[in-house]
């Protein structure tokens, strides 16, 4: 089996637009367009069902690429389900993560409109790495903001990161004023948000342009490999999935193994799918946030956009799924929520820990924290679906390995690990504080 | 393209016999065979050119095989070389390295025997981890003896065996006897021979088996489908390779990537091949080493093998190749040497990880510390090959990944990574307790 050619837009099957972004009420200049190539910027607007995958990017693709998708025997059995388990590994790459696929695109496309250096933000250090690898494979120079928090939980992402040529920065940073900012106001563990804000700023150097990362919908775009391979592989086997499950950070993890089998149900070629996505219950945009114009950094800089959002001065507490401490999911997924088109649920990292070490007894691969939550998700669906004695497929996306996250699995073994959630009052004193906007288009119909 | 169904016995195409191993002088009663299922056995000694691979574990192989084949173009180019540098990679796997490839034919082999529970020592935690997952997949209990030194240094490795279900015991340890002997005697950061006969000891418990890793010529014979891969995408690539190269510690690696190779030489089937073993200067037995009988471990109440050996009492430097401090090179790796069939090069590991980091930095795969000496091995050979106006094919075995080593390399970059290497009278005070035997027949022909 081959790589596909071709990256699978959801938008053109889509009978809705996505809200248009607007300008910041401060009436800041900024904004994110200056800085992406046009070449992305036609593909998030784009309402072409196809879009063609560069062959330098496909040539790239076949160093990892198809991955395996596979059945969860031992794990089904260890549950005693009559549910059927399949995933899809993402973590086989030198990034470790499914991020690979969008950065791989992405430096070439910043390559190719001249760009000589990026600059970006990692939360738990997966997309600084596969953006990392990006630059490496395209020659182009590379800095990256790291979570601080993540930055001194996890040595071994900046190392490696290092390894691959890019200067790693730990965020907050003296190195911006926003970083500064943030540190004067004894807010040192950092969020994605700030770390955002800071490669923002370092664009004022010449040659080099902010690389946004996964919550863009042309990096949803360009993870429906993902999802196109395991179409294939699922016909292959002779199985559909009636649930996909992603943990959901902004949300490209789940679009990318979703967005075709939904295009499918969508078109009439295919059965009905449900999608389901598993947040952290530190961080539960969908299941506790509003739909609601917001920043999609801490810049307050940048363009205005429709989300689900807990708020971007708001500060998950510290866990060790850090990929999914983002404070809100991008456009698309949050249009398709607000219209019912995915399901959402928040877990706790306990229970999330015990799926992901009870995934690795069974299935010999170590989930990265990210992935524990959707296994968790597969482990209740199946549980749930017994329940009502049904037998479905359930799609995991595995998003990556854990194998730069033992420190936290031996907590949850020692029964060292926190069990944090957040509290709603916390919740409303963050939306409070949301930019204030008239909407220009009424969202009929959705649960905003 | 499928795994291998059947391995490829190189002892069908030699012209020569083994020395036959021999009691030990001290008349224990003891030796492995009683250990070690009759499958294996018939294994070790068979001269059919191809033995089948039992259908269960095709079926496991499909999980993670066929491994990638690809050329080091980068690297190439990094080094300006006029070689064709190619590599075969091992450590897309749970366990990280081709280590998996034996432990799981061997852990299917004692569940057909009949065993409930394996006994086993590792040093950087390869094959612990590797027979960890084996003994997950045909549900044996499993107890590792983990080298002390590098069960502190390498804590994830633990954490992933314990994950797997294995139990996990630091070496010299109070449970044995031998363990207790060489703690009394203020040996606390251990050695493979300890740990290895601190598992032995463990058989003493009902339904346990020793099981004895990699040094083996059955696992040499399981590690075939690594070299049987790779010709067959060597083919493919309308590739050939002049120089095999792996990192050696008891020789399995060497031997699965190159043995293929050798035997089509050998029959006139193929070109000649030049097999190069890569060893750390802190353990350099095929260099520096002595073709003898010698103990296996340190426990001396096993058969003696003709190996090139340091001696068993001999205890490598702490470095950071943890799989390449073994005393000793398997039986058939060192009557190949001895007819000089195999070439061998030994480096300190301040080159090696400069090698490591380089080709990190090319082709995006950090490589585990034992890989990195193949590399470094493949660079050196690349550089000679351009003095002497020649353009060789170097294939390289990249074993396994470098993932749970990143403080190593964390080391290196900062400079503070030893440079170890042994002293030549330590070797000589060592190769002089060498058990004294009357050699049955003479190696005629041959370095010793």
């Amino acid at each position: 089996m081959d790589p596909p050619n071709d990256w699978y837009n959801l938008l053109a099957d889509l009978d809705f637009e996505l809200p248009p972004d607007l300008p910041p009420p401060n009436g800041a200049a900024g904004g994110l367009s200056p800085q992406i190539p046009l070449s992305l910027i036609r593909q998030e607007l784009s309402t072409k069902r196809w879009i063609a995958i560069p062959d330098d990017v496909v040539a790239r693709f076949r160093q990892w690429r198809p991955t395996p998708l596979r059945r969860a025997r031992e794990l089904e059995a260890a549950l005693g389900t009559r549910a059927t388990i399949l995933y899809k590994y993402e973590g086989a790459n030198m990034a470790g993560s499914h991020k690979l696929n969008t950065a791989v695109a992405q430096a070439y496309y910043y390559k190719a409109a001249g760009t000589k250096r990026l600059a970006v933000a990692t939360g738990a250090g997966q997309w600084g790495t596969a953006i990392a690898e990006g630059c490496r494979m395209f020659e182009l120079g590379c800095r990256v903001y790291m979570v601080r928090k993540s930055y001194e939980d996890k040595p071994y992402r900046k190392t490696i990161m290092e390894m691959l040529g890019a200067e790693v920065v730990p965020s907050p940073s003296e190195e911006t004023e926003t970083g500064r900012r943030f540190l004067a106001e004894g807010q040192s563990s950092g969020t994605l948000s700030i770390a955002l804000a800071e490669a923002m700023e370092e664009t004022l150097v010449e040659g080099t342009r902010f690389c946004a990362g996964s919550a863009e919908t042309y990096s949803m775009l360009h993870q429906t490999v993902v999802g196109l391979e395991a179409m294939a592989q699922c016909s292959e086997l002779g199985a559909w999935p009636d649930v996909v499950v992603a943990g959901v950070g902004a949300g490209s993890n789940l679009a990318g193994i979703a967005f075709p089998f939904l295009g499918r149900a969508l078109t009439g070629e295919g059965p009905e799918v449900r999608l389901l996505s598993v947040e952290p219950a530190a961080c539960p945009k969908l299941t506790k946030g509003r739909y609601a114009y917001d920043y999609t950094d801490s810049s307050e800089q940048t363009p205005l956009q429709k989300m689900y959002t807990l708020g971007s001065r708001f500060t998950p507490p510290s866990m060790h799924a850090g990929g999914l401490r983002y404070h809100a999911t991008g456009k698309l997924i949050s249009a398709l929520f607000d219209r019912g088109m995915i399901d959402a649920v928040a877990y706790r990292q306990q229970e999330v820990f015990a799926s992901g070490t009870l995934f690795a007894r069974c299935e010999g691969i170590v989930p990265a924290p990210e992935s524990a939550h959707a296994v968790h998700g597969a482990v209740v669906a199946a549980r749930e679906a017994d329940e009502r004695g049904e037998s479905p497929t359930i799609l995991v996306s595995l998003s990556g390995h854990g194998l730069f996250d033992m420190s936290a699995y031996e907590a949850y073994s020692n029964g060292t690990l926190d069990d944090v959630e957040v509290a709603d009052e916390t919740i409303e004193e963050s939306l409070a504080q949301l930019p204030e906007v008239a909407e220009p288009v009424a969202s009929a119909g959705g649960r905003g």
